[in-house]
């Protein structure tokens, strides 16, 4: 595991604000906090943050825009979804989810938080370790 | 000159559509036309957009993501400022600028049109050949 791991965007300090809504280490370099926020997310091999869910009364949700690495996306319900550089991901808002690294590689997305009306987000319980553990 | 630049985003097709407002030759490859309109856009060396402003009665205006390459940023009246991998730039609506590659390399950056009310494009002059030449 290669503790250097980053992407064209630093990797920033440790996302300690919040470490508690994820499972292993992840890491936060906001690059943009006025007119739409924009964080550069970088997680360590098996980190994923929790099911969790945007929302909003209008607008509202995140896209995601994978930099490096390889990771995961899925929605409840739904089978997991393999992200690689490149690749883009639109959450909509009200839809329950996670994403994080694989379980054996570093993985890097930019957050872009989509504008809307009365955003808040609603963080829900962490990913089974069984369910993720049959990831490949 | 290696025609094969690209970022760890697809460098997509020749951007034909924008191609009156651009000197040189660019490339355009939308990411998301949902939620919040992203674009990657490449430009070969040399090449640039003319001076333009995104107007817009709220909001709006642009942000750059620089992913590869090394290219400039210039508002009207102000000092050209060197774009590298990683950088970031905020641009407000009713400001005038340009944006496109170095003379001498290749330049690519996502541009995420901030949302907005009643946003829309005004494109000027091209950038002066004497000014741009000046650019090390």
């Amino acid at each position: 595991m290669h503790q250097e791991f980053t992407t064209v965007f630093a990797r920033g300090a440790k996302n300690d604000a919040y470490a508690k809504y994820f499972v292993g280490q992840s890491y936060l370099n906001m690059l943009s906090l006025e007119q739409v926020v924009i964080g550069n997310v970088t997680f360590e091999p098996g980190c994923r943050n929790n099911w969790h869910i945007h929302h909003a009364d209008k607008g509202g949700g995140q896209i995601l825009l994978v930099t490096g690495g390889r990771g995961c996306y899925q929605e409840w319900g739904k089978e997991a979804r393999e992200l690689l550089p490149g690749d883009v991901v639109n959450i909509p808002a009200g839809v329950k989810h996670w994403h994080g690294a694989a379980p054996n590689s570093w993985f890097a997305h930019l957050a872009i938080e989509v504008p809307g009306e009365n955003t808040r987000n609603e963080w829900c319980e962490p990913v089974a370790e069984k369910e993720y553990r049959l990831l490949k």
